[in-house]
């Protein structure tokens, strides 16, 4: 393979770095893949681009346009895999282990997008939470909302998913309508550096959306402000020094780490050798060690087990670990490939010297073996074993970022929490029991430690996504050691790039700043039937006020009767009398309902296609017979689904003939577009 | 009054410091008030105080009882409001700015505890969000929950709100179950630690749930860890100095701060003088530049005016400030009252006189004017006068934290978005408008960079809190220079102090972990009727399962005939054939959940008092003429409201004969306790 110069991607140029240009070589063999350098790039003006040109692009699309945008993105990383997967190789990651990076970082990006496209309306302005109430009579209220962040998201990653660590935080900048300068770690920057060419070449992608730097970031973090905001993926000691920059502290910039993790599994105290538990426990450690070489940020570093098994985990773990082979990744038959480099395996072997040192002993593998190809990173996966937790302190604080785990002894549940927390925050942990009451003990006891907890045992295994899994629905981060940050999460990842501010108007301020109608903002009284009208065609505050239908105690009973609905309240004059919130007999909820619906339904067929749910339904005045009811009906907000389809949420107040408010509701939908 | 030795509370005593001992003095005359100081204190000891006695005691109550406990607490201060108003005079603040410090603060707890009993579950693991399919066959699915941390809440506070400025951080702290330490600034110290001294003599707190520093906070900081949190207020020099100790990077600890802010107070361009808006503006202008002798984080320091509007607004604003009394705060006449010390009164007329250097000028309130007592910390309001706003950087820049306010001119709605975000960050921010179009393109432009903004106008100004109240229910805190943090916000401030997990596991460990029957988890089938169980005597996933009924088509008839909902998918054959959702004519979703209440209700008066609602119903496979239904209903959580009664909540789950779910709900029911 001929070496490549790498380009830095700035101001909608390939640019290369002058000046010294590092060589990166391949973890296979030593031989050289390409050459690298930032050198010369004015950093100061890719931010600028990014926030004045990337940022407004972004800003001027919904939601939805962005979630569109950043499922072709992830489409064309899928396109190119192939291309992919022959870098993978040289980063001594296995097809498998590429698989995580590569198809896993692509379908992070789709399902960012689709929980977006799914819960985030098709809008600029997000809410948070329902409307606060301020004052008496409503003229004052309050409604949080989120914006997106007018700055630029810098993204430093890790050399060990040069692709899924980019994609993990890209998709939700995106969404949130925030541009990305990407910085991956030299060692494996040639990876990332293709996957920037194949979004930048898809076209997708406003100019300043996208910036990448495929060498040191310089003065970068001279320029950052308060809007800006820094994701980085590393070391601890690296996360300290740049949390540590001036800037960081003077302008408040936000800053997300996930950096050392010293993850644990537990094995429950009714998961004895020859359980399902004890097994699926086995397995799970074998393979957290082995996969991507053990160089996962989430990756089992401690096994705490029961003392009455801990002999026998230790013959399972190690026969299985011994059985593995060890070899060039391009080859089928390796169970584990190449460290990422040789410089990263001799600090493994330096790391677990460190965990010897501190009272833990090698039971399997021999840290200073050469094994597979000449020249390569290679090395076997390591077991360790520490009798004494509580003693061997380096076991709970060093981090062998390689095919390295300490197995070690607990006594009861209190000491395996103690033991799990001991690592000072982590960003995974496994249990694996059958027991509910110690599943709950457990985690309840350890969950302020911890980011992602599995339970798993016979009744999940078989469909568990495994301990190293992040997942984009699910949190990714953990307290303390870890970097105290979240990544991920679904929605919530879109959240972390945008400002949450809290607005204090009126409701027709409100109404026209959120883009959607709330309580008492004004409304527009229609003529024309709303189920009528196509979705593009209905506007926010579109009203329709039915007649009006007066509920009478024959109505009540016969509803009782059609139903089999016979509550006291609506068929006993004396119990309803003596109840604390009835004066006598009241209409059923569900005949109001019923007969609400009754009142605002169009009944032809139409862009209308059916009542998909109701939310936030609640009953405020009871409805007593010859009472009267009648309903306003009013566009809440509209969502596109598809080209073809969206969701309608209306807002439906029935009041009684003296204006007082019945019952108040969302109604949800399905409508053609 | 006699001079009082202020002590510390640590680890359950009072405690004198020893050594050093400085002397404060009264902001009106100077005269001695307390001794204060923490020698000898054992700052590790009081962390370990917290984590191991008040934390556990603490965890061990649920939300519901913390939240009674931090009523009761606002309650005990009102109770002793009298003694505190007379502390609060010597801090230069009159009735009326103390009201907003001591009721202000006891109303803070009162409001975070009634949202936090209507909000949380009675319960100690909180849950975000909804479960988060993970397998196809739903063994395996996920939830996020939240959890107290296990470390101590260390609470900074500053000298100009001693008693609000504990409280609104104390409130959902202990709400979330986390013990704190409160370190008031030395100038006012006396009024917190009587504060202090009131909730403690209450005997609502459990040992180590609050602990006092009246001096230095010595090597506290050195004993951090990422269980622990520090909580904020002050300038952004000391909060740069703090946030750059070595345990905050090294331990990832969470770091709250509201510092400077060079708060906005924007006149519309349609708010020309004679309009009500105007003279809301005014007047707002005025009161922020006065209460408190200006000294509040929130207080405008930046009027931003139409060009035209710029001599008239300045008129008034200073005719009203030169008709303000400034004097002893004790004197009702008194407008204004004293800085909190003549040090304070030296910094802000340092600060003036670097505003007068960048090109800002006075034009009304003599900065260097004696006014008031001899001996106290009095000086008159000041107005300053910026027209060239872009070249007088110092004015978006430099906060003189006192009766201090800048006017400037804008050009268009731009350039007062431009104008405003040039402060980098703030707290809150005012619009005075009338106009929507407006409103929406200033706050969509400028919400970013503002942590809340108020639009007012003549339909809100009657009922509106005003511009410098944090309210409880909104998020407090502001990006970049306000310190890029949030306290408050309802139940929002108690997450603050809890650690967000992702669980992974089965449906049946999901619910044993939450303390709630989630979908899929284990039932309990009971033979009694559940609406016959008074609240204490339900359990969690027992389950009613009802007979089945049969939907013929003269069900569907009736029911449309009866209610008018003739709407075409449940009345004519052909479209509803032709639709994209349903093979022919479907039964109403209100009829079906009208059958279904027909099913599950029992009629007796009895613990079950009324349905109040209904939530996230999802109608999910349409139910056929003569399809049967049936009903399961399950307890999914309870919360009592009071001694009385309590709000249960019920998973409804309707299945048609072929156990396929038609549709689900959750049923809220209001139930004697």
């Amino acid at each position: 393979m001929k070496t490549q110069d790498l380009l830095n991607y700035a101001r909608g140029e390939w640019i290369a770095g002058t000046g010294d240009r590092p060589q990166l070589v391949s973890a296979i063999d030593g031989a050289p893949v390409a050459t690298t350098g930032s050198g010369g790039i004015d950093f100061g003006a890719m931010l600028d681009h990014a926030r004045t040109v990337g940022g407004p692009a972004l800003r001027a699309m919904t939601f939805h346009e962005r979630a569109h945008m950043v499922k072709g993105l992830g489409l064309a990383i899928l396109a190119a895999k192939e291309e992919l997967y022959a870098l993978n190789y040289l980063t001594g990651a296995t097809r498998k282990d590429g698989w995580i990076d590569i198809e896993g970082g692509a379908g992070t990006m789709l399902s960012i997008s689709s929980k977006a496209r799914r819960e985030l309306p098709d809008a600029h302005v997000l809410l948070d939470g329902a409307v606060e109430p301020l004052s008496k009579s409503g003229s004052f209220i309050g409604q949080h909302i989120y914006t997106s962040l007018q700055g630029a998201a810098v993204m430093i990653n890790a050399f060990n998913f040069p692709v899924w660590g980019m994609l993990e935080k890209l998709a939700p900048a995106l969404v949130a309508g925030v541009p990305a300068i990407v910085k991956p770690a030299s060692s494996t920057a040639y990876l990332t550096e293709a996957a920037v060419r194949v979004m930048i070449d898809s076209g997708l992608l406003p100019d300043g959306a996208l910036q990448l730097i495929v060498g040191g970031v310089g003065d970068l973090f001279d320029h950052l402000t308060g809007q800006d905001m820094v994701s980085f993926t590393g070391s601890a000691a690296t996360a300290r020094k740049l949390r540590s920059h001036p800037s960081i502290a003077r302008e408040s910039v936000r800053f997300v780490a996930e950096q050392d993790s010293l993850n644990s599994a537990i094995l429950g105290p009714d998961a004895a050798p020859g359980t399902p538990e004890f097994d699926l426990f086995v397995a799970e450690v074998v393979n957290e060690i082995t996969v991507k070489a053990g160089q996962k940020c989430t990756a089992i570093r401690r096994a705490i087990i029961p003392a009455a098994y801990l002999d026998a985990a230790q013959d399972a773990i190690a026969g299985a670990l011994e059985a593995k082979t060890v070899g060039d990744p391009r080859d089928k038959a390796s169970g584990m490939g190449a460290l990422v480099s040789c410089a990263q395996r001799d600090d493994v072997r330096a790391q677990i010297a460190k965990l010897v040192a501190s009272g833990a002993r090698v039971v399997s593998g021999d840290p200073a073996a050469a094994t597979g190809p000449e020249g390569g990173a290679f090395m076997p996966p390591v077991l360790l074993r520490a009798d004494d937790p509580w003693a061997a302190t380096a076991i709970h604080d060093i981090e062998a970022f390689g095919p390295v785990a300490t197995i070690m002894p607990y006594d009861d549940i209190a000491d395996a929490v103690a033991l799990a927390n001991r690592g000072m925050g982590s960003l995974a942990l496994s249990m694996f029991t059958h027991d509910p009451q110690a599943a709950r003990d457990f985690v309840v006891g350890a969950a302020a430690y911890h980011g992602r907890m599995l339970v798993i045992n016979r009744d999940n295994a078989r469909e568990s996504t495994g301990h190293g899994s992040p997942l984009p629905v699910l949190v990714h981060g953990g307290p303390g050691r870890a970097g105290g940050s979240e990544e991920l999460g679904g929605t919530r990842a879109v959240k972390h790039y945008m400002q949450r501010t809290a607005i204090q108007s009126t409701p027709a301020m409100i109404a026209a700043i959120s883009e959607q109608y709330v309580p008492d903002a004004p409304k527009h009284f229609v003529d024309t039937h709303p189920f009528r009208k196509r979705m593009r065609d209905l506007n926010i505050g579109d009203t329709l006020k039915t007649a009006s239908r007066t509920v009478t105690i024959a109505d009540i009973e016969h509803f009782a009767e059609f139903t089999g609905d016979n509550f006291y309240a609506h068929m006993d004059e004396e119990a309803a009398k003596a109840s604390p919130i009835f004066e006598g007999r009241v209409a059923h909820g569900y005949l109001i309902l019923s007969f609400a619906a009754g009142l605002f339904v169009d009944p032809d067929p139409g862009p209308v296609l059916a009542n998909t749910g109701l939310e936030n339904l609640r009953f405020l005045t009871p409805l007593y017979p010859d009472d009267a009811m009648r309903v306003e009906l009013t566009v809440r907000s509209k969502s596109l689904k598809s080209d073809d389809e969206g969701v309608v949420k209306w807002a439906v107040e029935i009041f009684n003939q003296k204006d007082e408010l019945v019952a108040t509701y969302d109604l949800l939908t399905q409508n053609e577009a």
